[in-house]
């Protein structure tokens, strides 16, 4: 096993789970470890103590003329339950059809600490790098990074950046270099609506008494037409089309509607009329529920209407929607469209911000040159569905924008059993970073 | 305190508990100890052995020329939790304010005794009754009567009957006399619509992939039209409507929208247009949800597609609606709605015919009367929104209609904490059934 797979394999092996208490010293063990490795490269490393899991933030020497670069990593890692659906023990690395399996394996310890090894590497080679870099690991990504905005903001001076590099994604499919310039965003929220003030006996009052869980239903099925665009009055009226270039981009883009049902098991794909399905996942929109629960969910049956019935929503957002401006549009819409006889309780909770880069900018660029190295072929350039509010809070605390390079696969199972990482995405990860500070260096 | 009052209170004392095997016993000594009072008054008792709980079957002398009348009632009671919201030991029954505080002080044993009280005065004082009387009490009501209907079957000789007797539910009102002539029948089923095969990120895949809550939350919301009606193809083929002598009745009843109100806490009573509250609940049949559920249900926000989600609907129908035809019907309505993208199970549960009798027949004006000379004053004649499944299995098996004579109030509590009976009621009862065993005599 060569030298880098044994960082590899020694970070995996710390049981950094930031969620549980009974990790809280694994989880410091693993920063421990990394600021030991990172000083160890040659970098100036410090750790960072937060009201619960610490930052390793580690420094390259610092030159004029030449780009600012921040390298975000997170250490922390989910749970492993179910653990019986495991073949192998999480915190126990091993490889096996050329994959590494472990907890954390692409989320986000192979990930990151293949740009690690790469900067051991050119700095063992080179004795310096091309740029000047800042590393920041932190170790409560998985607990929504309480701390991480709040640190930036007390250093601001010590973390200022030209660009963030991230490899905290998956590429589109195996060898295929893939630059992600733009996210989702979020706003979730939870209604309960409220009829009789206890549950009713369906035969005496039933017919009468305005039922919570059929109004529920019909609320919620306002917030669709036909098409499958959502109601709610203005809801696209800060919605950024998808321009031209990244439709031709997204024509290239290997999968069809086929491999996506045979990954979901959904049996027709539905969605935003006049969009493809890809559209549909990165680029529009959506109102979807969560959950939803009301009244007797036992066994057999208790005719009653019930007092309450209630539903957990979560909007995805797109450039540029704000999701102020969204929360004020569905409470209008919930309020205006909630049906006789009921009361709404509408509590608003997390939300996050979309995002989206130029990825024909100077630093898109230098990102795309050093992907077409590493992977010898074009790079897909894509918007990713999901929601990370960091890059955001890089933005307006930093000011520089966010390069996602992600190296894990699709089948990756990132917070699942048997997560893992194939042993070629780590090496390539670690092309990608010389060939990435490099490209930064030269653009 | 007089006699009677003393053997309904010895009758209360039994946790005749039916659904929890660890009264089996005390259901069994409540049986026995009302096989001995049936006895002891002069009628032939016996106790017939079903799979759980025994039944009773107590006759009168038979003479020709004289109706045969059966009296329903159950000796089995509701469980007593929550017995900390009780103000007092459920099986100690006891009197505050006039009332008597016990489990089944109302349902049903309360009811059943003020006429196995009556009974046994008019034996006391004349050694005989005017009509050919038997008396059959079970003991399963509260878990479903499951050993009723065969032992009908098996016994339709012995219980022959033309007319059945019922004190097994509520007056309108204190001291209004109340027939009610006709039940809502019910149907029960629950659905469970499937999306993809498993909890999908709602960022990478939602916006392409159907939302199996928002479709259920789609299917739920064409149940009605915006008048409240069901719009189910051919579900008010076969209903009755209200005749204008019901209508007229029903004018007089005590009671507003504002009670209904208070009682229930909606704020706002809804319901299928052109209708009453009391007509909505009574004579029109209905379409509610009795509970749903899917995806994520916990605190804060999970933020999928959930894989699945369920609810459970009842729909009470009326005459002359066919359960069996109704759920034809609602099964082709689904199928027809269902939203793209998501399959649905469809499982039907129980079902009970609605039941009507005509109050003007024969031996409904002998009830009225009874009514009349009891309560002093015009009896109301009302139809129930709940549903008595043995009211149609009285009349297939025995071929006789059925007086619904209830002795309880509406805030008796039955089911609940504090379950009640006025003293007033009880004594009200037994003359009842004096006046009501001698008009149908004479009718």
């Amino acid at each position: 096993m060569d030298s880098s797979l044994k960082k590899l394999f020694t970070c995996l092996s710390f049981p950094s789970v930031s969620t549980d208490s009974n990790y809280t010293e694994d989880v410091r063990d693993c920063a421990n470890w990394l600021l030991s490795y990172t000083k160890e490269m040659g970098l100036e490393s410090t750790l960072h103590e937060t009201s619960r899991h610490p930052i390793i933030v580690a420094k390259s020497e610092t030159k004029p003329n030449r780009p600012n670069i921040l390298l975000y990593g997170h250490y922390d890692v989910q749970p492993v339950d179910p653990i019986e659906l495991w073949s192998s023990q999480p915190f126990e690395p091993e490889i096996q059809n050329d994959r590494i399996y472990a907890r954390g394996a692409s989320d986000n310890k192979g990930q990151f600490m293949a740009h690690l090894c790469g900067i051991e590497q050119t700095l063992s080679t080179h004795g310096e790098l091309p740029v000047n870099l800042t590393i920041i690991l932190e170790g409560e990504e998985e607990i929504g990074s309480p701390n991480l905005k709040p640190f930036l903001q007390e250093h601001t001076e010590q973390l200022k950046s030209d660009i963030i590099v991230i490899s905290d994604n998956t590429m589109m499919t195996k060898n295929l270099g893939t630059l992600a310039y733009g996210t989702r965003g979020l706003t979730a929220l939870e209604i309960t609506l409220q009829g009789p003030s206890n549950d009713l006996h369906s035969g005496i009052w039933g017919g009468s008494v305005a039922n919570p869980a059929n109004a529920l239903s019909q609320l919620i099925s306002t917030l669709h037409d036909d098409d499958k665009k959502v109601t709610i009055e203005g809801f696209y009226d800060d919605v950024l089309e998808i321009q031209d270039w990244e439709k031709e981009q997204w024509e290239k883009l290997p999968g069809d509607d086929q491999e996506t049902k045979d990954i979901t098991g959904a049996t027709e794909l539905t969605g935003e009329k006049n969009y493809t399905s890809f559209e549909q996942r990165v680029a529009r929109p959506t109102a979807d529920v969560n959950g939803i629960w009301g009244g007797y969910q036992g066994e057999g049956s208790k005719t009653i209407v019930p007092a309450k019935a209630s539903a957990k929503l979560s909007f995805r957002l797109v450039p540029n929607q704000d999701p102020e401006d969204i929360n004020k549009k569905i409470h209008q819409h919930l309020e205006k469209h909630l049906p006789k006889g009921v009361s709404i309780d509408i509590s608003f909770g997390h939300s996050g911000e979309s995002y989206m880069m130029d990825p024909h900018s100077k630093f898109g660029v230098a990102a795309q040159n050093a992907l077409r190295k590493t992977f010898q072929g074009d790079p897909l350039l894509i918007r990713e569905g999901g929601t990370l509010p960091i890059l955001s809070d890089f933005k307006t605390t930093l000011g520089a924008e966010s390069l996602l390079l992600g190296l894990a696969l699709p089948d990756a199972n990132m917070h699942g059993p048997d997560e893992n990482l194939p042993v070629k995405n780590f090496e390539q990860g670690i092309e990608l970073n010389k060939n990435l500070l490099q490209a930064l260096a030269e653009s």
